[in-house]
């Protein structure tokens, strides 16, 4: 079994302002130059752009590129594939919202009620089955699970209010408690979970994820949810209970929510309305005593209003045709298959010595690799065989409590791409524990270079670690998107002139055009200088017709 | 012409914590009693309850009855009547939308991107049409306008911030200011709206609704436009333009937005994508420079993630389609028609001397009645006649400044209606203006009562001035709804003993059984007591079957 604890090394990482972590001990030379100059920083030198004197602190935080889906095995837990949601069974909700009655219903303005239909559904069939009972005025339907998460914190938390989350936890839960000025405490998790302890008896509000622990997919037994609970019954604290993926225990029992519980009129219960609808539909709810319902109820009409009034008629379709209910089904099915291909795929490569968190579910592990695995340098090398990876540092109050931790996820991987997915880990992470040899790259021929680069996509990381995505038309134009949401883009030219390949950009690099030798070591490209040494790197793709 | 200034009348009225307004004059004796228990006071005294330590505070406000469609002249502005949505339209667009292509893009997670159709359809439709380019990073989508809002003020406005918010203006943006600290200037208007003056020079952050001002519905002149962004450039001050209805300009030409103008860049320029699909779609947006429209964002995934992606495409859609186009088109010739319909209408009643606000269009008129007529009175008697009117009070920063001014709108009331609207609404000024004889109400006999009582639905008010909605069914079921989101239900029977109605609660009214006398006038139902002595009182309609 696995400790937490344990699994924490010391010192190796540090975080630095908005490019992640990095080895303390790598040289402090200067950067690489950036040739392709489609960093957002240099596109909007532009004099144009006042900043806001409030604007929320750029967390320190790993950022999955928006084009995840270019790469052959992203490893990454939340982001759903395709195959994963239910179109037929969506679309035929959505009909049935969309008749004449349907929209005469719900296009009138009600001022803040929510759907009736959608209330009862979630009620009789969603929170029986957790072991809740609730009244109508007990639910709140919400903008997805965040928005519980930002009501909840807003009216539990406030200056002066200890406030204890689990550590590693949800990074954006603290943020949110960091804003309304509370006071947060890390409270420790083993493989079993939070560790009930006196150091809870400290806290006015405890945030939890008792059914699977975000991030490390461990799920809290019933005994320490009883502890828990007579603590709190003692002390009188708060609870945000966040009931992340409790569908999914497809290796042992799901206990009952801790709102179902004694004491639970002290508990906010948040959680998704569909883990699959969620990215597409964005619905979420909250159930707790009235007078907390009503308070959030007050906020979430100051903030965004109701969520949208079709949407919550049309989910209530979904329920009340029983698609929600198949679609868990469907769910766990494909989640048990991917996990179990992850497991076997894990123990058969076994990168190295790894360790991975006990789970009873869920779509994710929680890996350790070896003590001196630099997990930034793994997270580079994995890219270049197109493997995503999310590192486990933003999880930390410390980022450098994270030590070699990161986790794989399969919500966006078939079963049958995960055993190769790991082989190429496994690669990466031998690579990297051998010692370097600085080959030296062979540019190609001006033809070669033509043939290769004409109508290819290449994936890049600009000098500011974002992503970037740049398509070379074969008729010479090119065009370039980046930022997290491909908010900042350009257009221009490339062309070859001999062996060398240039390019111009209308904004970017200044408009300037440069020219660089180009080498191919599979689908790494590397950009060389006039004397042949590497200047940048990018993985060439073919972007599907 | 109407100044503001004059409008206002002094001390007639004060504002009391969840009450309203009252007159400081009506005598302070025992309050009636509640002979159906159907406030949520009683009901929610079951021992269960906990409220949440940083509750937002309960605005005084005034509340439109979540049933206000039972009533046959509800005259408020902002509820839309059913006919005014484009179901058909709405309908294919969404169903284009949901094409399994289409599902394919949307419901992937694609982390903190807006949908692309929909920013190029707001980008290139849209806002050149309000004078206004716009780069792709300059936009954000949004749940609603209210979340626009929401974001800006948070990003915008912090302790030590002066905001200056019109007086008369919109509550809610207050109610954000002063969450995050800053200190709010009310800043005087008139009947060209925003009055530009020195007193502006003093604000870090402006507020304003230069289209349709909001409440009042004036139109800011291009004249004081650029008087009020030389001062901005000068100051360095943030505006939020809040461009509320710029559609439905047919009395006059909508002059440029703030945000087109030279000194724009400061300005954070905040719409809802459309006001008719708004109430059941719940779609807006914000156009700002790049880096408040990142700091926006980063918000917006911290508090709700993104809005509903399926929604942001059915839209774009709409856009692409023309229908919104049309939409509008269709909105201003109804909102024309209703307009004078009700400019007519109190132009051949004039109940009473009355002044109106000078509107460039838009869907509501502001009225200031005779300086001595007590608002609060006259939409109790209203109400009596199926007239419901907005009071004026809670838009001013000090509600006693309201004096004797409400608020007219159409939007939810077709133009056939209006004229018997304001005819019942002058016969209700014209009785309380005269002394008020005593009638004796005369008891029906049991039979009458039954009669008129089964199947019947009566709008209720309970003595901590909620509504509530008592459905008396033929079979002596009868079910209750009361709040303002319906939240608070309960169960009972009724029955006839004689000449005596007699109700029983579930839980409300502590569940005990009472007996009263019934009189009819109209639609009018008083309850009696033994004595013959009303009450209570109540609408009595019928529901559509």
């Amino acid at each position: 079994m696995l400790a937490y604890q344990r699994l924490i090394a010391d010192g190796h990482l540090e975080a630095r302002e908005r490019s992640g972590v990095y080895s303390p001990d790598a040289p402090a030379g200067p950067r690489p130059v950036d040739p392709l100059g489609s960093s957002p920083g240099s596109a909007k030198g532009d004099g144009r752009g006042f900043a806001p004197p409030f604007a929320p602190l750029e967390r320190v935080r790993y950022r999955i590129p928006p084009d995840w889906q270019s790469y052959r095995y992203p490893f990454i837990e939340g982001r759903y594939d395709k195959s994963l949601f239910p179109i037929a069974e969506w679309r035929e909700a959505s009909r049935l919202a969309l008749a004449a009655t349907e929209v005469e219903d719900w296009s009138l303005d009600n001022g803040e009620a929510d759907d009736e239909m959608l209330i009862e559904e979630i009620r009789t069939k969603l929170l029986p089955r957790r072991g809740i009972a609730a009244r109508r005025d007990e639910v709140l339907i919400t903008v997805g699970e965040q928005q519980a998460l930002f009501l909840a914190s807003e009216i539990l938390a406030g200056p002066g209010v200890v406030a204890g989350v689990e550590n590693p936890g949800l990074p954006e839960m603290r943020e949110l408690l960091m804003r309304r000025g509370a006071e947060i405490r890390g409270l420790a998790i083993d493989e079993a979970g939070l560790i009930v302890s006196e150091a809870l008896r400290n806290c006015g509000l405890i945030y939890l994820s008792p059914s699977r622990q975000r991030p490390t997919g461990v799920t809290l037994p019933s005994s320490r949810r009883a502890a828990l609970m007579a603590q709190v019954r003692e002390t009188g604290a708060f609870v945000i209970e966040d009931d992340f993926e409790c569908e999914l225990n497809y290796f042992g029992d799901a206990p009952r929510a801790l709102r179902s519980m004694p004491g639970g009129e002290r508990v906010v219960y948040v959680a998704s309305l569909a883990k699959v609808l969620a990215p597409g539909v964005r619905l979420g709810f909250m159930v707790a005593d009235a007078p907390i319902i009503a308070a959030a109820r007050r906020l979430r009409d100051l903030t965004t209003r109701r969520p949208s009034p079709n949407n919550q008629r049309a989910a209530a379709y979904f329920l009340a045709l029983g698609h929600y209910e198949s679609m868990v089904r469907r769910l766990a099915a494909i989640g048990e298959e991917r996990l179990i291909a992850l497991r076997d795929a894990l123990n058969h490569y076994r990168p190295l010595s790894i360790d991975v968190a006990p789970v009873q579910g869920g779509t994710s592990y929680w890996v350790r690799g070896p003590a001196d695995l630099q997990v930034e340098a793994l997270l580079e090398a994995a890219r270049a065989r197109g493997v995503l990876i999310e590192p486990a540092w933003p999880y930390f109050l410390e980022p450098s409590e994270a030590g070699s931790v990161f986790r794989l996820g399969v919500t966006s991987l078939p079963a049958g791409r995960i055993r190769t997915g790991i082989a190429e880990l496994s690669a990466a992470i031998r690579a990297l524990k051998a010692v370097p040899v600085e080959a030296q790259p062979q540019p190609l021929s001006g033809d070669a270079v033509l043939s290769a680069l004409s109508g290819a996509r290449l994936l890049y990381n600009t000098v500011y670690g974002d992503p970037c995505v740049i398509d070379l038309h074969p008729d010479g134009r090119m065009s370039g998107r980046a930022g997290y949401a491909n908010e900042d883009r350009d257009e221009g030219r490339w062309w070859m002139d001999g062996d060398v390949w240039r390019r111009q950009w209308s904004r970017w690099a200044y408009g300037e055009a440069a020219g660089f030798l180009v080498s191919l070591e599979g689908d790494r490209l590397s950009w060389l200088n006039s004397e042949g040494r590497r200047v940048d790197g990018a993985i060439l793709t073919r972007p599907e017709p």
